[in-house]
């Protein structure tokens, strides 16, 4: 057990000046927060309307009518409020501010005077507060209101819905607890076990912590809670049905078919998963609990080991929104929420806080440039929910295997996780680049950025820049006028064979440690730390379990996947080979792509010609013939963005 | 249009004598009827309770209880009876026979006096008959007691169950039909159509054929039966529903989208397309039709050109058991029904009939020999419902997209359509080996059998013999003693380049006619055809934008297509890779195989080392090393005949 303190970087302190991750989260900060806050205000035709705002103003007594949309359409205005809070603090903007401001004022003002709040159960059915758990989300929206409160407070410094969330969240540590009068239940979608941790670190109150680590712990044991409230529900409503429903059954699909310190795989639906799992290794730390680290260390080996997509994308299946089982990963039938990545980020942070290892921010660095990145298109008002590594539009509408894909991003959802998710993921960025502890910071991530560490009281002020991760070279320049003496510990990524180091020009010759390069020095104005990661273009296999690539191969340059679009490569892209000995060109993108390094390769086509008459089986040899055709290659996170098209990673080689 | 008349073979005069398709025959006859009795009976304990013959007894006031089963369930009872009927005419067996005729007058005691059968409505709704034949399954019940009627009397002579099928169908006539009070509906499970068919051609009846050509005529016109009868039903049930259920919005998937005229592709739930088109190519003969013959020449065409499995399965998806789109053929996830095939059979026969055309023949034999032929075990007690074309067994119970496959044949089902259906075919497989015609005796299968055909008056005696398909050479020789002018019509298979013919040792020189070789002489006792089919082993690609099968190769020798299976090739078949230019060594079986000829040829597997902490992505090289591997190929149909393993039909190759 690792006992470095460690903190969170102040996002009033660093601000994000990078060519992709900070034009993405400019994007989100001048187009997507009012996008959504429109359409969470159904002031958008084009967007089935959400309801998700006026659902609170009913419930405030402030307009008349019914609740509209899924049992947790709270949640989505509490994260888009945190998305708000986190882009206030780091960019200031009045308009926003004030819209903010009377959100707070409202969600104050539907609190109920026990400090219950969830608009569903107050307007649909207050005599049913808590008797389904199991299914209503009701402490996963509560989880959702409290990070919002932390993040309004930490973000704008203002009180307000931190006193809301905390009245929340006192009226929970009454309900429930191992005491008789308390029920001895936890949500069926956690939440709120990483929610009450946060808001423990920003208060410092014991009993919110307690509270996290009751739900953790009372997960899966016997007798269970699940069927001891169904039972409850049953015998309070006429007529019983014959069997539980299936959430109630499928104990996994909740991660609570047994303690967690049981479990052996990852399991059951993917942002459940993570979401508990950034909770419990939260806990871990915070109560240097060996039991809860070692089954973070247990769970997340098998996740990264077993099942997760190259694309830092985890949940190779629809039905569940789940993970399969070991070396299932289909391409083309994947899940991939855009939430389990985001999920999986905040998961590795905090294993990254726990264990201070390069590997998890190495996971966190290939979900953030890949499938979140990718989750939001260009003009910041389209996102994918779903992300595949193969995509083939025309057959999507044809076969059922693939009734939750979509070949182009979304407007918006009827389950409207992802959209607000990728919003406070963008713009609370920063949290995820550092981690400071007391023995060094930590530099995870290489997004440019500029920034002012507390070290013993002294700013220690840091320059980040250097175009990553299009270019090989990152430059740390030290911008704080009083010498301080500390270590910079600068990770180097998996993905590169070979970085190097170097200070004020000399070559820095010390053994990295768990993925991280230690350089302690007393630090002044003008230092200039030089990192140079070469990013090879690298082709990528599979393990020889993974079924689907077999006889193909990924292309990684930095932590960016590649893939083959339509636009760009044609249609068929499985009848393109790469040659296994082309060499890659890096191309400077132009238009849409300008800012961004395009590759290129010899490759060859099965060039055919399509005749309406065509047999579909041929004896003796392929129908076609093999013929030279140069191929391009795009980072994944860019596509779909020139309409409709076939895309494919995983790329025949010979 | 063809105008040459087609007959039936009189099973009574036809011996299947045959080591593959006889064999099996065999262990229908033997072992399958009886078994399948048992269960119909609900006297095997090993598989869930049918109810089917329960549900007859019930409805004939013999026994006191409710009915149980899904809403088509007497159509198990019915297939088994036609299984049962043509096995009779060909191995007579009084317990058998005695077995059927109690049946038989179960069947009439439970009809209606009216005409009416139909166990599910006489029990549970007797008000509701004929109120939703979208969903409910009574036309198709019916359809398949009429051709058990047929069957019956063909098979064994007897009519009374044709005077009971005949009353039923008199019913039908005065309740469907273009009159204002007649119900203008048809059945959404396409069957009766086909019944109505045979069920003229059995008595000359014209109403009959009126009939079914009434449904298929009416099908998908508008103003849209289903619509008219859902708003119907909802006017006399309290409360209404918001929305029509699925059945009636898709109409494509029940083939009512359109009028069959207007159709161009072959969609929706297979079985329901074949058993429709079944019919529609037995009217478009009868009615010398030629816009139904179009519509048969359309879509067969669509569906062999771009919808089927080189398996000769159709229907690629679970969802709705049913069509995908153009070149949609997933390996793994396949549908690929049994009953489909075997429907397919009786579509292809019909054109067979309409047009004289070897390509209808190939099909048909290409879903005999392979898909239909592996859906019984060697047992003759486990059936498979559902026929992928890769099966990795690890991985079916985690991901839903395999919900519907099963590793292993199954004792029996809920939804028990195949098993039946299987022992009718195999009953009945006479039927598909010939069509006589006025002009000639088309000889489409060459299955190993003896057989008398009537040709103006006089019998036509022929044996086949050659161990067809293992072997290349098949006999036929003239065993009838007066001297028979007439055309022997010999299949030459698509698969055979190089067929060669002799008769009493004379090559034949003729020009084959649209797949077939005429041969025109006077028959005398003694003469001898000899037919030679060299059977090379074929690799066999598929056509370009067929995306699953890119780098694949699949192996077919004759009609039988080869697959590997676990048991002879260890796991992860997918590392397996078959060698561009390795020969393949045929390899007599032995055991379970014993008959039945292998085929090895040289690979390489990728071996790898398994230990626990592989990462699950590689950089530059593929994780493991090429080494040779004898690769050993089993016919398809003899997969999972020794327990639970991977199986691939479509091997890498390299």
């Amino acid at each position: 057990m690792n006992d470095r303190n460690v903190a969170e970087v102040d996002l009033h302190n660093l601000q994000v000046s990078d060519p992709l991750i900070g034009q993405c989260q400019q994007l989100v900060r001048e187009v997507a927060i009012p996008y959504q806050w429109e359409v969470l205000n159904d002031r958008n035709p084009e967007v089935i309307p959400s309801h998700a705002v006026e659902n609170f103003r009913l419930a405030a007594g402030r307009a008349r009518g019914e609740f509209h949309g899924t049992v947790f359409q709270d949640s989505d205005v509490a994260k888009w409020l945190e998305a708000a809070a986190w882009s206030l603090c780091q960019a200031p903007n009045p308009e926003l501010e004030k819209a903010v401001d009377e959100l707070v004022e409202l969600i104050a003002a539907a609190q109920s005077g026990d400090g219950y709040l969830n608009t569903y159960f107050i307007l649909n059915a207050p005599q049913e507060r808590w008797t389904n758990l199991t299914e209503c989300h009701e402490l996963y929206c509560a989880g959702h209101l409290i990070e919002a409160g932390v993040a309004f407070f930490q973000g704008t410094g203002k009180r307000r819905l931190l006193e809301v969330v905390c009245r929340l969240a006192d009226h929970l540590c009454t309900v429930f607890g191992p005491e008789c009068d308390q029920l001895h239940g936890y949500d069926g979608h956690p939440e709120i076990e990483l929610a009450l941790a946060r808001l423990y670190e920003a208060t410092k109150e014991q009993r919110y912590l307690t509270l996290a680590n009751y739900f953790v712990e009372q997960r899966g044991t016997e007798p269970h809670f699940y069927d001891i409230e169904y039972e409850k529900r049953q015998q309070s409503c006429v007529p019983k049905s014959d069997a539980a429903p299936w959430m109630v059954k499928n104990k996994a699909y909740s991660q609570a078919q047994l303690p967690l310190s049981e479990q052996r795989t990852a399991t059951g639906h993917a942002v459940r998963f993570v979401y508990l799992m950034t909770a419990v290794a939260h806990l871990a730390r915070l109560r240097q609990n060996e039991q809860q680290r070692q089954t973070c260390l247990r769970l997340w080996q098998n996740m990264v080991q077993r099942q997760i997509y190259i694309t830092g994308a985890i949940g190779s299946q629809g039905a569940g929104e789940a993970f399969s089982s070991d070396y299932d990963l289909p391409n083309d039938t994947a899940y991939a929420e855009s939430c389990a990545s985001i999920g999986l980020m905040m998961f590795a942070r905090r294993m990254l806080e726990m264990e201070l290892d390069g590997r998890y921010a190495d996971v966190m660095e290939r979900a953030l440039y890949n499938t979140v990145l990718g989750s939001i298109a260009f003009d910041g008002r389209h996102y994918f929910y779903v992300n595949p590594l193969e995509v083939h539009p025309k057959t999507l509408r044809s076969n059922g295997i693939y009734n939750h894909v979509s070949p182009v991003r979304r407007r918006w959802f009827g389950c409207a996780c992802c959209p607000p998710n990728i919003a406070r993921l963008f713009t609370s960025i920063g949290h995820y680049i550092y981690t400071p502890s007391t023995d060094a910071l930590y530099v995870n991530l290489y997004v440019g950025n500029r920034v002012a560490i507390s070290v013993d009281g002294h700013a220690l002020r840091l320059l980040i820049s250097g175009s990553y991760p299009w270019r090989d070279q990152v430059e740390i320049a030290v911008e704080s006028a009083p010498p301080i003496a500390h270590t910079l510990a600068l990770r180097l990524p998996e993905w590169c064979s070979a970085p190097q180091a170097s200070v004020n020009g000399k070559p820095v010759n010390c053994e990295p440690r768990k993925g991280y390069l230690h350089i302690r020095r007393t630090w002044r104005q003008g230092d200039r730390v030089k990192l140079s990661l070469p990013m090879q273009v690298r082709r990528v296999y599979g393990h020889p379990q993974l079924r689907n690539l077999a006889g193909k191969v990924a292309i990684q340059r930095g932590p960016l996947i590649y893939c083959l679009e339509e636009a760009d490569n044609g249609t068929e892209l499985h009848n393109l080979w790469l040659n296994a000995d082309s060499r890659f060109s890096l191309i400077e993108g132009t238009g849409l792509f300008s800012g961004k390094i395009l590759l290129e390769a010899g490759g060859t086509r099965l060039q055919h010609t399509h005749y309406e008459e065509a047999a579909l089986y041929h004896y003796d040899k392929v129908p076609g013939q093999l013929e030279p055709q140069q191929l391009t290659f795009i980072p994944l996170f860019s596509w779909a963005n020139r309409g409709e098209g076939e895309m494919r990673i995983w790329v025949n080689e010979r």
